[in-house]
């Protein structure tokens, strides 16, 4: 067989030692604060059903599912005479049935409702899990990414918002990083949307402020003339997007706008209580009121969370919000939720460049023997199983090679210490140590050398 | 959007918190003992390239793969007028050029060879990652499935063999099942060839050798017959299939029978070596060479391993071997590589018939907040924190619910504790502590909690 120039596809990544030791700091740091939260892990499969994914992330998100071919003989499946007609939408729905997942949250629905009599809700769970999109890729955005979620699904307390703000606060403390913690409302947005006379355009609204940040004020302003929105209900939504203040000023802001709608006050309300049961709290992070804040799935009919990286701009690296009717279209409805995902991925390219992962990652091996022959070889295997015994990770070198092949073999893994166990050293009963980072070499029998590592 | 009743793919499952928890205990189990052996983590992506994949499994194996459709427009790249000549399989290969992966040994080898210049050989590394075959779903095969590899390539050396056995053995014991190793060399089987005066036929005497735990000696010899071994030869291989005896026993019946062979006596050489260096080490789990071990697989070349469970009769729980040329295929010769392949979801099904797995796993809570409105929530908040801060997992209930629904929670989550702080609680500046276990009451200030709860 010829040879291939091996290559993967576009989008995604290997993980070498280095970045796997890095990713792993991420995720368990992460799980830690899940579990210590009272937060239960959960994992589906990397496939759904094309009906459970389809019209869940707007037009736009279908287009970006990866589909998966039927096996064995689908083109069967498509009646003689069609294939002239047929175009590629067609045939893709005839030829596929399954999809790769596109986020862990419908997916989480679908669970629910599929396993609700075994559920006590409120169901508090985690999942951390890779996911798919055939995006155009870029830096900072790939086709296979981890997403690690947490959600309260059940419970229509306002506690589970607070739990999940101090859940990010903790998470990016441990982490290192700092961050700022926008939160907003979609009831607050639909308030607004009535202000402007607009109740029924909230979701045009909603994405067009949604864009601020990127496109700025003015261009907002034009999309919703084009959207159709008046030039008078645009006026009415200036003194809102324009506004600067604190978050309590801009609550003071909404009382007296939204004064007159029942939802927008409820926004508002609930706000308020979100903040109000956080500030005793000294959190690590700056949370504040962002009314320009939208996110733009669909899904969101309460609080509104969006976290960003203050060490780098790369968007945002954590969000998420509550949901009042997602596990309805899986045919169980009045299940509110609300949840956060964490985007891994983005959160170790800010690491990455701020320099913040710790110096010394778990490393795999702390001790290696230098290979010297047959006889020193079974002599070696014997300390080896004393010293893996109390948990050291240790290895025997595999080859009679060189010493300076075998040294630099330890050097690139990171090896703590090499132990030399050679004629002299079998006949004596002793092991020389050397310390890799200084050079130091001293003589031990067994006991030392483990007391040694133990302590090291 | 009318309700659709949620579904799976079949062959695939979701993993609740219980069966997660189970989970995790082994994936943990395993890679902390490839740690200690000095293994590195790596991962790979959930889809490679179709061209890495094809012809690597075998004609069956690239039936069992899951493909993946091209985006976007991908049927105008069907020429126009080719339609009513077109079927499947061709289809296929014009709107698809990714899969899902197979197992993690074949994209292991294309990444040693794409990023041969970063990493340093020997290379000790494991890989714990789910595959997906669109095998036909039965008891014990799923379609998405976990592998935990652990390989060393870029070594000759028989320890690495040595070595995972050792880990296969430490495995065993730490998860506590019984089990049986079963070795062979893929040298031996093609000195037996030799022996049968048919080195060409290897690949189809290997095959049918494989089957004979199924099928019988019966049917093996029927078989060899017709994929067309001559009668003469036959005869010359039932002494080795029907021998019965110790593995030293087996070794000196080998080295008479091969002893004209160069390639079979390396075989038996490799296999006395094996046994040899493993002699003085007690291993827990029973040993034995196995002459009708073949494994299907094409790419072996040495050392064959396969474990079977003691427990439960469930087919090969762990397997594996040495491989000389799997990465020349993608342009890198003579990298020697051995490695084993440890199936979780086999061997979870056999902890859990045999009640094997330990009675506590990681509790997600140790501690609930009973919650008795917004005031005591305020207040509990604060103990919560403070609980927290120490590493304990707690969680207050989000609701304002009955005491019974709360307490039922409780219980079906399996939380240690309960605390109860109501107006009582607060005014006097404890907390009044339910063990759930017993119902045993007691009423403690916020560090005796701790305590308490620390030394649990």
């Amino acid at each position: 067989m010829a040879a291939q120039k091996p290559s993967i596809p576009k989008g995604t990544r290997d993980f070498g030692p280095d970045e796997m030791l890095r990713r792993n700091y991420i995720f368990n740091t992460i799980q830690d604060v899940f579990i210590k939260y009272g937060y239960q892990p959960l994992e589906t499969p990397a496939m759904e059903n094309l009906g459970t994914l389809l019209g869940k992330y707007g037009e736009e998100g279908d287009k970006l599912l990866f589909r998966i071919l039927n096996s064995g003989d689908f083109f069967s499946k498509v009646a003689t005479g069609d294939e002239e007609v047929i175009d590629s939408s067609k045939l893709a729905s005839i030829i596929s049935e399954k999809g790769l997942k596109y986020d862990l949250t419908v997916p989480f629905a679908r669970y629910v409702v599929q396993h609700r009599n075994e559920i006590t809700f409120p169901f508090k769970r985690y999942q951390i899990q890779p996911v798919w999109r055939a995006d155009r890729p870029q830096k900072g955005r790939y086709r296979e990414f981890y997403q690690c979620d947490v959600d309260v699904i059940g419970s229509k307390s306002l506690l589970s918002e607070i739990e999940l703000v101090q859940i990010a606060d903790e998470v990016f403390k441990k982490l290192g990083l700092k961050i700022l913690i926008k939160i907003n409302n979609r009831k607050v947005l639909a308030g607004i949307s009535e202000l402007m006379g607009q109740s029924e355009q909230m979701m045009k609204i909603t994405i067009a402020i949604d864009k601020i940040e990127k496109i700025g004020l003015e261009k907002v302003n034009q999309e919703l003339l084009e959207a159709g929105i008046p030039k008078g209900s645009i006026e009415k939504l200036q003194p809102i997007l324009t506004f600067e203040g604190t978050s309590i000023e801009k609550l003071e802001l909404l009382s007296g706008l939204l004064s007159s709608s029942e939802i927008g006050m409820q926004g508002v309300n609930e706000l308020e209580a979100v903040l109000d049961y956080l500030s005793p709290f000294e959190l690590e992070s700056e949370i504040q009121i962002d009314l320009s804040l939208a996110r733009g799935l669909n899904y969101y009919t309460g609080a509104i969370i969006e976290i960003a990286s203050k060490d780098m701009e790369i968007g945002s690296i954590c969000g998420g919000g509550r949901y009042d009717d997602l596990t309805g279209i899986f045919g169980l409805n009045d299940v509110s939720g609300v949840g956060i995902s964490f985007g891994a991925d983005r959160i170790y390219d800010v690491m990455l460049q701020s320099d913040l992962f710790p110096k010394e990652l778990a490393q795999t091996t702390q001790l290696m023997f230098v290979n010297f022959g047959e006889e020193e070889e079974k002599h070696c295997l014997t300390i080896l199983k004393k010293v893996r015994a109390v948990g050291i990770s240790a290895e025997l070198y595999p080859d009679r090679a060189k010493m300076k092949k075998q040294m630099s073999y330890a050097n690139s893994k990171n090896v703590h210490f090499v132990a030399l166990v050679g004629q002299d050293e079998m006949l004596g009963g002793f092991i020389t140590l050397r310390n890799m980072k200084n050079g130091d070499q001293e003589k031990l029998n067994v006991e030392e050398l483990i007391s040694k590592l133990s302590h090291h």
